[in-house]
Protein backbone atom coordinates (compact mmCIF):
# COMPACT_ATOMS: atom_id res chain seq x y z
CA UNK A 1 0.00 0.00 0.00
CA UNK A 2 1.32 3.65 -1.02
CA UNK A 3 -1.43 5.64 1.19
CA UNK A 4 0.01 7.39 4.48
CA UNK A 5 -1.95 8.18 7.44
CA UNK A 6 -0.63 10.62 9.97
CA UNK A 7 -2.34 11.84 13.07
CA UNK A 8 -1.48 15.38 13.44
CA UNK A 9 -1.72 17.71 16.66
CA UNK A 10 -2.88 21.20 15.70
CA UNK A 11 -2.23 22.94 19.02
CA UNK A 12 -5.02 24.75 21.23
CA UNK A 13 -5.77 26.87 18.87
CA UNK A 14 -2.87 29.69 17.50
CA UNK A 15 -1.13 29.27 14.31
CA UNK A 16 1.90 30.04 15.75
CA UNK A 17 1.64 27.19 18.56
CA UNK A 18 1.42 24.64 15.65
CA UNK A 19 5.00 22.81 14.70
CA UNK A 20 6.65 22.68 11.82
CA UNK A 21 6.36 18.54 11.05
CA UNK A 22 2.64 18.91 11.44
CA UNK A 23 2.66 22.51 9.15
CA UNK A 24 4.39 19.97 6.32
CA UNK A 25 1.98 16.86 6.88
CA UNK A 26 -0.85 19.41 6.36
CA UNK A 27 0.62 20.54 2.90
CA UNK A 28 1.18 17.17 1.73
CA UNK A 29 -1.90 15.71 2.17
CA UNK A 30 -4.53 14.70 -0.66
CA UNK A 31 -7.08 14.27 2.77
CA UNK A 32 -7.88 16.30 5.83
CA UNK A 33 -10.51 14.46 8.46
CA UNK A 34 -11.55 15.41 12.23
CA UNK A 35 -13.74 17.03 14.42
CA UNK A 36 -15.41 20.05 12.07
CA UNK A 37 -14.27 22.91 14.27
CA UNK A 38 -10.50 21.53 13.43
CA UNK A 39 -11.07 21.14 10.10
CA UNK A 40 -12.77 24.53 9.38
CA UNK A 41 -8.56 25.49 11.20
CA UNK A 42 -7.18 23.82 7.71
CA UNK A 43 -7.03 26.15 4.50
CA UNK A 44 -8.97 24.59 1.63
CA UNK A 45 -6.52 24.12 -2.01
CA UNK A 46 -6.52 22.64 -4.86
CA UNK A 47 -5.64 18.58 -4.06
CA UNK A 48 -6.91 18.44 -0.87
CA UNK A 49 -10.08 16.91 0.45
CA UNK A 50 -11.47 18.15 3.92
CA UNK A 51 -13.60 15.79 5.52
CA UNK A 52 -15.23 17.53 8.45
CA UNK A 53 -17.50 14.91 10.63
CA UNK A 54 -19.22 15.40 14.01
CA UNK A 55 -18.19 14.85 17.71
CA UNK A 56 -18.64 11.66 18.79
CA UNK A 57 -18.30 9.55 16.50
CA UNK A 58 -14.17 8.97 16.76
CA UNK A 59 -14.51 5.66 15.87
CA UNK A 60 -16.22 5.78 12.48
CA UNK A 61 -13.53 8.86 11.59
CA UNK A 62 -10.80 6.57 12.49
CA UNK A 63 -11.83 3.96 10.26
CA UNK A 64 -12.63 6.37 6.98
CA UNK A 65 -9.30 7.45 7.75
CA UNK A 66 -8.18 4.00 7.69
CA UNK A 67 -9.80 2.91 4.62
CA UNK A 68 -9.09 6.44 2.66
CA UNK A 69 -5.25 5.61 3.34
CA UNK A 70 -5.39 1.94 2.31
CA UNK A 71 -6.79 3.61 -1.48
CA UNK A 72 -3.52 5.28 -1.28
CA UNK A 73 -4.12 8.64 -0.31
CA UNK A 74 -2.46 10.69 2.30
CA UNK A 75 -4.60 11.46 5.27
CA UNK A 76 -3.97 13.45 7.93
CA UNK A 77 -6.62 13.24 10.97
CA UNK A 78 -6.31 16.33 12.66
CA UNK A 79 -7.01 16.71 16.78
CA UNK A 80 -6.78 20.33 18.50
CA UNK A 81 -3.87 20.19 21.24
CA UNK A 82 -2.37 16.28 20.79
CA UNK A 83 -3.59 13.44 19.15
CA UNK A 84 -2.43 11.54 21.94
CA UNK A 85 -3.90 13.22 24.56
CA UNK A 86 -7.56 12.42 24.98
CA UNK A 87 -8.09 12.44 21.42
CA UNK A 88 -7.94 10.91 18.08
CA UNK A 89 -4.83 8.70 18.36
CA UNK A 90 -6.22 6.59 20.53
CA UNK A 91 -9.64 5.83 18.65
CA UNK A 92 -7.21 5.63 15.19
CA UNK A 93 -5.65 2.39 17.25
CA UNK A 94 -8.80 0.65 18.28
CA UNK A 95 -10.04 0.94 14.48
CA UNK A 96 -6.97 -0.44 13.42
CA UNK A 97 -7.28 -3.55 15.65
CA UNK A 98 -10.77 -3.87 14.18
CA UNK A 99 -9.84 -3.75 11.10
CA UNK A 100 -8.85 -5.83 8.10
CA UNK A 101 -5.20 -7.12 8.87
CA UNK A 102 -3.47 -5.73 6.26
CA UNK A 103 -3.78 -2.08 7.30
CA UNK A 104 -1.05 -3.09 9.83
CA UNK A 105 1.04 -2.38 6.79
CA UNK A 106 0.22 0.91 6.07
CA UNK A 107 2.70 3.91 7.00
CA UNK A 108 0.97 5.46 10.35
CA UNK A 109 2.66 7.87 11.95
CA UNK A 110 1.57 9.98 15.15
CA UNK A 111 2.91 13.73 15.18
CA UNK A 112 2.64 15.33 18.80
CA UNK A 113 0.93 18.96 19.07
CA UNK A 114 0.84 20.92 22.45
CA UNK A 115 -2.06 19.45 24.59
CA UNK A 116 -4.46 22.00 26.33
CA UNK A 117 -3.04 22.08 29.83
CA UNK A 118 0.57 22.66 28.50
CA UNK A 119 -0.45 25.59 26.87
CA UNK A 120 -2.85 26.99 29.65
CA UNK A 121 -0.15 26.07 32.34
CA UNK A 122 1.85 28.72 29.90
CA UNK A 123 -0.51 31.16 30.22
CA UNK A 124 -0.81 30.94 34.01
CA UNK A 125 3.20 30.83 34.61
CA UNK A 126 4.26 27.58 35.51
CA UNK A 127 1.39 25.73 37.69
CA UNK A 128 2.35 22.08 36.33
CA UNK A 129 6.08 22.57 37.31
CA UNK A 130 6.30 19.27 39.33
CA UNK A 131 4.90 16.04 39.40
CA UNK A 132 1.24 16.01 37.59
CA UNK A 133 -1.75 14.06 36.15
CA UNK A 134 -4.05 14.93 33.59
CA UNK A 135 -7.58 13.40 34.31
CA UNK A 136 -10.12 13.50 31.55
CA UNK A 137 -14.00 14.79 33.41
CA UNK A 138 -15.79 12.72 30.36
CA UNK A 139 -18.65 10.59 32.11
CA UNK A 140 -19.19 9.26 28.47
CA UNK A 141 -15.86 6.87 28.70
CA UNK A 142 -15.96 5.97 32.80
CA UNK A 143 -18.84 6.70 35.20
CA UNK A 144 -18.15 9.80 37.75
CA UNK A 145 -17.15 7.40 40.94
CA UNK A 146 -14.19 6.15 39.20
CA UNK A 147 -13.84 9.60 38.22
CA UNK A 148 -13.61 10.92 42.01
CA UNK A 149 -11.70 8.19 43.22
CA UNK A 150 -8.75 9.34 40.74
CA UNK A 151 -9.19 12.66 41.85
CA UNK A 152 -8.65 11.28 45.79
CA UNK A 153 -6.21 9.43 44.66
CA UNK A 154 -4.41 12.10 42.93
CA UNK A 155 -4.69 14.58 45.55
CA UNK A 156 -2.97 11.90 48.50
CA UNK A 157 -0.32 11.74 45.80
CA UNK A 158 -0.05 15.65 45.44
CA UNK A 159 -0.04 15.59 42.17
CA UNK A 160 -1.03 19.17 40.16
CA UNK A 161 -4.14 18.54 37.75
CA UNK A 162 -5.37 18.94 34.63
CA UNK A 163 -8.82 18.40 34.37
CA UNK A 164 -9.76 18.18 30.22
CA UNK A 165 -13.82 18.18 29.51
CA UNK A 166 -14.58 19.56 33.03
CA UNK A 167 -18.29 20.54 31.90
CA UNK A 168 -20.81 20.10 29.17
CA UNK A 169 -24.95 21.01 28.98
CA UNK A 170 -25.53 16.99 29.24
CA UNK A 171 -23.49 16.44 32.30
CA UNK A 172 -23.78 19.73 34.56
CA UNK A 173 -23.60 18.08 38.04
CA UNK A 174 -20.53 16.17 37.79
CA UNK A 175 -17.82 19.10 37.49
CA UNK A 176 -19.82 20.60 41.03
CA UNK A 177 -19.26 16.20 42.58
CA UNK A 178 -15.39 17.10 42.01
CA UNK A 179 -14.86 20.81 43.08
CA UNK A 180 -16.89 19.50 46.04
CA UNK A 181 -14.71 16.85 46.91
CA UNK A 182 -11.37 18.80 46.44
CA UNK A 183 -13.21 21.53 49.20
CA UNK A 184 -13.25 18.35 51.13
CA UNK A 185 -9.16 17.13 51.21
CA UNK A 186 -7.67 20.07 49.95
CA UNK A 187 -9.29 22.57 52.01
CA UNK A 188 -10.43 26.43 51.15
CA UNK A 189 -6.83 27.73 49.87
CA UNK A 190 -5.74 24.97 47.05
CA UNK A 191 -5.41 27.25 43.76
CA UNK A 192 -7.27 26.71 40.82
CA UNK A 193 -7.03 28.20 37.49
CA UNK A 194 -9.97 28.19 34.68
CA UNK A 195 -8.18 28.41 31.58
CA UNK A 196 -10.81 28.75 28.75
CA UNK A 197 -10.06 28.67 24.54
CA UNK A 198 -6.49 28.94 25.35
CA UNK A 199 -4.21 30.88 22.85
CA UNK A 200 -7.24 32.09 20.94
CA UNK A 201 -8.52 35.34 20.85
CA UNK A 202 -11.35 34.91 23.24
CA UNK A 203 -8.73 33.46 25.83
CA UNK A 204 -9.66 33.67 29.57
CA UNK A 205 -6.92 32.72 32.53
CA UNK A 206 -8.26 32.57 35.73
CA UNK A 207 -7.02 31.59 39.26
CA UNK A 208 -8.94 31.39 42.44
CA UNK A 209 -9.09 29.70 45.72
CA UNK A 210 -10.98 26.51 45.93
CA UNK A 211 -13.72 28.25 48.19
CA UNK A 212 -14.61 31.12 45.80
CA UNK A 213 -14.76 27.68 42.65
CA UNK A 214 -17.57 27.39 41.20
CA UNK A 215 -18.95 24.72 38.21
CA UNK A 216 -19.78 27.40 36.23
CA UNK A 217 -16.68 28.89 35.66
CA UNK A 218 -15.73 26.23 33.79
CA UNK A 219 -17.26 24.78 30.41
CA UNK A 220 -16.42 22.59 27.35
CA UNK A 221 -13.78 24.91 26.27
CA UNK A 222 -11.44 25.41 29.29
CA UNK A 223 -9.11 23.04 30.85
CA UNK A 224 -8.93 22.89 34.91
CA UNK A 225 -5.86 23.18 36.44
CA UNK A 226 -5.40 22.31 40.30
CA UNK A 227 -2.63 23.17 41.95
CA UNK A 228 -0.59 20.80 44.36
CA UNK A 229 -0.10 21.69 47.93
CA UNK A 230 2.94 23.69 47.19
CA UNK A 231 1.40 25.59 44.17
CA UNK A 232 1.65 29.74 45.23
CA UNK A 233 0.78 32.86 43.35
CA UNK A 234 3.84 35.41 42.35
CA UNK A 235 2.71 38.56 41.52
CA UNK A 236 0.06 37.92 38.12
CA UNK A 237 1.12 34.36 37.74
CA UNK A 238 0.85 30.73 39.79
CA UNK A 239 3.56 28.14 39.53
CA UNK A 240 4.58 25.13 41.35
CA UNK A 241 8.20 25.09 42.69
CA UNK A 242 9.86 22.18 41.19
CA UNK A 243 10.80 20.38 44.63
CA UNK A 244 7.93 18.80 46.39
CA UNK B 1 11.39 48.63 31.84
CA UNK B 2 11.42 47.63 28.19
CA UNK B 3 13.11 44.48 28.80
CA UNK B 4 11.64 41.05 27.61
CA UNK B 5 11.74 37.88 28.79
CA UNK B 6 10.52 34.80 27.27
CA UNK B 7 10.70 30.98 28.73
CA UNK B 8 10.58 28.79 25.56
CA UNK B 9 10.24 24.70 25.01
CA UNK B 10 12.65 24.41 22.35
CA UNK B 11 10.72 20.69 21.97
CA UNK B 12 12.30 17.51 22.21
CA UNK B 13 14.93 17.68 19.74
CA UNK B 14 13.63 17.48 16.16
CA UNK B 15 13.61 20.91 14.70
CA UNK B 16 10.28 20.17 13.00
CA UNK B 17 8.99 19.65 16.36
CA UNK B 18 9.67 23.27 17.39
CA UNK B 19 6.72 25.73 17.55
CA UNK B 20 6.31 29.03 14.96
CA UNK B 21 6.28 31.61 18.32
CA UNK B 22 9.33 29.63 19.46
CA UNK B 23 11.05 30.44 16.51
CA UNK B 24 10.05 33.86 16.08
CA UNK B 25 11.32 34.59 20.00
CA UNK B 26 14.28 33.36 19.23
CA UNK B 27 14.73 35.67 16.31
CA UNK B 28 13.70 38.47 17.76
CA UNK B 29 16.54 37.81 21.03
CA UNK B 30 19.39 39.46 21.88
CA UNK B 31 20.36 37.16 24.29
CA UNK B 32 19.70 33.18 24.82
CA UNK B 33 20.43 31.18 28.08
CA UNK B 34 19.90 27.44 29.08
CA UNK B 35 22.14 24.09 29.61
CA UNK B 36 24.58 24.44 27.62
CA UNK B 37 23.21 21.24 25.25
CA UNK B 38 19.84 23.22 24.90
CA UNK B 39 21.80 26.79 23.59
CA UNK B 40 23.82 24.28 21.45
CA UNK B 41 21.13 24.11 19.01
CA UNK B 42 20.41 27.83 18.79
CA UNK B 43 22.22 29.06 15.28
CA UNK B 44 24.61 31.97 16.29
CA UNK B 45 24.25 35.18 14.48
CA UNK B 46 25.36 38.87 14.61
CA UNK B 47 23.52 40.50 17.68
CA UNK B 48 22.71 37.48 19.73
CA UNK B 49 24.54 36.50 22.43
CA UNK B 50 24.54 32.87 23.59
CA UNK B 51 25.06 32.53 27.38
CA UNK B 52 25.43 28.07 27.88
CA UNK B 53 25.52 27.36 31.58
CA UNK B 54 26.01 24.09 33.52
CA UNK B 55 23.43 21.37 34.20
CA UNK B 56 22.00 21.90 38.08
CA UNK B 57 22.03 25.98 38.11
CA UNK B 58 18.96 26.35 37.11
CA UNK B 59 18.07 29.17 39.82
CA UNK B 60 21.47 30.83 38.47
CA UNK B 61 20.71 30.82 35.36
CA UNK B 62 17.08 32.27 36.08
CA UNK B 63 18.29 35.04 37.97
CA UNK B 64 20.55 36.04 34.88
CA UNK B 65 18.02 36.22 32.59
CA UNK B 66 15.89 38.23 35.08
CA UNK B 67 18.88 40.55 35.33
CA UNK B 68 19.16 40.99 31.77
CA UNK B 69 15.95 41.54 31.08
CA UNK B 70 16.06 44.38 33.42
CA UNK B 71 18.45 45.89 31.97
CA UNK B 72 16.42 46.24 28.73
CA UNK B 73 17.50 43.15 26.40
CA UNK B 74 15.02 40.86 24.55
CA UNK B 75 16.29 37.57 26.89
CA UNK B 76 15.11 33.70 25.86
CA UNK B 77 15.60 31.06 28.30
CA UNK B 78 15.33 27.87 26.35
CA UNK B 79 14.55 24.37 27.79
CA UNK B 80 14.31 21.28 25.97
CA UNK B 81 10.69 20.38 25.35
CA UNK B 82 7.90 21.99 27.77
CA UNK B 83 9.74 25.08 29.89
CA UNK B 84 6.62 24.33 32.45
CA UNK B 85 7.21 20.10 32.62
CA UNK B 86 10.61 19.96 34.83
CA UNK B 87 12.39 22.55 33.18
CA UNK B 88 13.29 26.50 33.40
CA UNK B 89 9.50 27.90 34.21
CA UNK B 90 9.46 27.20 37.70
CA UNK B 91 13.01 27.93 38.48
CA UNK B 92 12.77 31.68 36.72
CA UNK B 93 9.71 31.93 38.96
CA UNK B 94 11.51 30.94 42.40
CA UNK B 95 14.11 33.55 41.09
CA UNK B 96 11.57 36.17 40.66
CA UNK B 97 10.08 35.23 44.12
CA UNK B 98 13.16 35.82 45.51
CA UNK B 99 14.16 39.31 43.09
CA UNK B 100 13.56 42.88 43.77
CA UNK B 101 9.91 43.72 43.31
CA UNK B 102 10.24 45.87 40.09
CA UNK B 103 11.10 42.56 38.41
CA UNK B 104 7.00 41.52 38.86
CA UNK B 105 6.79 44.13 35.89
CA UNK B 106 8.53 42.68 33.72
CA UNK B 107 7.02 41.58 29.60
CA UNK B 108 7.81 37.95 30.85
CA UNK B 109 6.13 35.21 28.85
CA UNK B 110 6.43 31.24 28.83
CA UNK B 111 5.80 29.61 25.13
CA UNK B 112 4.75 26.03 25.71
CA UNK B 113 7.74 23.33 23.61
CA UNK B 114 6.45 19.75 22.95
CA UNK B 115 7.29 17.86 26.20
CA UNK B 116 9.40 14.56 26.03
CA UNK B 117 6.89 12.14 26.99
CA UNK B 118 4.37 13.68 24.53
CA UNK B 119 6.71 13.10 21.77
CA UNK B 120 7.83 9.39 23.29
CA UNK B 121 3.85 8.54 23.30
CA UNK B 122 3.31 9.80 19.74
CA UNK B 123 6.65 8.11 18.32
CA UNK B 124 5.02 4.43 20.32
CA UNK B 125 1.74 5.15 19.54
CA UNK B 126 -0.47 6.46 22.00
CA UNK B 127 0.17 4.76 25.67
CA UNK B 128 -1.13 8.28 27.52
CA UNK B 129 -4.27 8.03 25.54
CA UNK B 130 -6.36 7.67 29.09
CA UNK B 131 -5.99 9.38 32.57
CA UNK B 132 -2.23 9.79 33.42
CA UNK B 133 0.57 11.24 35.40
CA UNK B 134 4.19 12.50 35.15
CA UNK B 135 6.14 12.05 38.03
CA UNK B 136 10.27 13.39 38.08
CA UNK B 137 12.31 10.32 39.52
CA UNK B 138 15.01 12.71 39.99
CA UNK B 139 16.26 12.05 43.61
CA UNK B 140 17.60 15.33 44.10
CA UNK B 141 14.32 17.50 44.15
CA UNK B 142 12.70 14.96 46.57
CA UNK B 143 13.16 11.62 48.30
CA UNK B 144 12.67 7.94 47.28
CA UNK B 145 10.34 7.15 49.57
CA UNK B 146 8.32 10.32 48.20
CA UNK B 147 8.55 8.86 44.70
CA UNK B 148 7.33 5.38 45.23
CA UNK B 149 4.33 6.74 47.17
CA UNK B 150 3.23 8.42 44.54
CA UNK B 151 3.92 5.52 42.13
CA UNK B 152 1.80 3.26 44.52
CA UNK B 153 -1.03 5.58 44.38
CA UNK B 154 -0.32 6.41 40.76
CA UNK B 155 -0.73 2.76 39.73
CA UNK B 156 -3.94 2.54 42.35
CA UNK B 157 -5.47 5.17 40.31
CA UNK B 158 -4.65 3.31 37.01
CA UNK B 159 -3.19 6.39 35.23
CA UNK B 160 -0.51 5.36 32.45
CA UNK B 161 2.65 7.24 33.99
CA UNK B 162 5.97 8.71 32.73
CA UNK B 163 8.99 8.99 34.45
CA UNK B 164 11.41 11.69 33.47
CA UNK B 165 15.10 11.85 34.31
CA UNK B 166 14.89 7.99 35.17
CA UNK B 167 18.51 7.36 35.84
CA UNK B 168 22.06 8.67 36.22
CA UNK B 169 25.40 7.50 37.80
CA UNK B 170 24.57 9.47 40.58
CA UNK B 171 21.58 7.47 41.58
CA UNK B 172 21.60 4.07 39.65
CA UNK B 173 19.57 2.23 41.95
CA UNK B 174 16.78 4.34 42.31
CA UNK B 175 15.18 3.47 38.83
CA UNK B 176 15.58 -0.25 40.22
CA UNK B 177 13.68 0.46 42.89
CA UNK B 178 11.10 2.12 40.87
CA UNK B 179 10.78 -1.08 38.80
CA UNK B 180 10.62 -3.68 41.73
CA UNK B 181 7.87 -1.63 43.06
CA UNK B 182 5.77 -1.77 39.73
CA UNK B 183 6.31 -5.93 39.23
CA UNK B 184 4.76 -6.60 42.92
CA UNK B 185 1.65 -4.68 42.19
CA UNK B 186 1.26 -4.38 38.55
CA UNK B 187 2.58 -7.96 37.76
CA UNK B 188 4.64 -9.12 34.90
CA UNK B 189 2.63 -8.27 31.65
CA UNK B 190 2.13 -4.71 32.39
CA UNK B 191 3.81 -2.54 29.09
CA UNK B 192 6.94 -0.37 29.89
CA UNK B 193 8.07 2.10 26.66
CA UNK B 194 11.73 2.98 27.06
CA UNK B 195 11.96 6.29 24.74
CA UNK B 196 15.59 7.06 24.33
CA UNK B 197 16.86 10.47 22.66
CA UNK B 198 13.14 10.95 21.52
CA UNK B 199 12.77 13.07 17.70
CA UNK B 200 16.68 12.84 16.88
CA UNK B 201 18.31 10.96 15.32
CA UNK B 202 19.88 8.56 17.65
CA UNK B 203 16.17 8.15 18.76
CA UNK B 204 14.94 4.32 19.88
CA UNK B 205 11.93 3.26 21.24
CA UNK B 206 11.33 -0.16 22.84
CA UNK B 207 8.69 -1.71 24.48
CA UNK B 208 8.40 -4.89 26.46
CA UNK B 209 6.71 -6.14 29.55
CA UNK B 210 7.87 -5.39 33.17
CA UNK B 211 8.69 -8.97 33.58
CA UNK B 212 11.19 -8.02 30.99
CA UNK B 213 12.56 -4.20 32.12
CA UNK B 214 15.45 -3.97 33.49
CA UNK B 215 17.15 -0.39 35.05
CA UNK B 216 19.69 -0.48 32.56
CA UNK B 217 17.08 -0.07 29.61
CA UNK B 218 17.01 4.03 31.11
CA UNK B 219 19.61 6.68 31.10
CA UNK B 220 19.12 10.49 31.18
CA UNK B 221 18.21 10.94 27.66
CA UNK B 222 15.36 8.61 28.18
CA UNK B 223 11.46 9.34 29.17
CA UNK B 224 9.65 5.72 30.34
CA UNK B 225 6.14 5.51 29.43
CA UNK B 226 4.52 3.01 31.72
CA UNK B 227 1.35 1.66 31.06
CA UNK B 228 -2.03 1.48 32.68
CA UNK B 229 -3.78 -1.39 32.91
CA UNK B 230 -5.62 -1.64 29.60
CA UNK B 231 -2.58 -0.66 27.66
CA UNK B 232 -1.98 -2.88 24.93
CA UNK B 233 0.04 -3.77 21.82
CA UNK B 234 -1.28 -3.62 18.69
CA UNK B 235 1.20 -4.54 15.77
CA UNK B 236 4.41 -2.33 15.96
CA UNK B 237 2.35 0.01 18.48
CA UNK B 238 1.32 0.46 21.94
CA UNK B 239 -1.95 2.40 23.28
CA UNK B 240 -4.01 2.71 25.93
CA UNK B 241 -7.79 2.81 25.11
CA UNK B 242 -10.03 6.24 25.31
CA UNK B 243 -12.36 4.59 28.04
CA UNK B 244 -10.94 3.29 31.47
Amino acid sequence: MTGRLVIAGLGPGAAGMMTAEVRDALDQATDVIGYGPYVARIAPRAGLVLHPSDNRVELDRATRALTLAAQGRRVVVVSSGDPGVFAMASAVFEALERGPADWQGLDLRVLPGITAMLAAAAAAGAPLGHDFCAINLSDNLKPLDLVLERVRLAVQADFAMAFYNPRSASRPHQFGAVLDLLRGICGPDRLITFARAVSTPGQQIRTVALSQATPEMADMRTVVLVGSSRTRRIGRFVYTPRSA
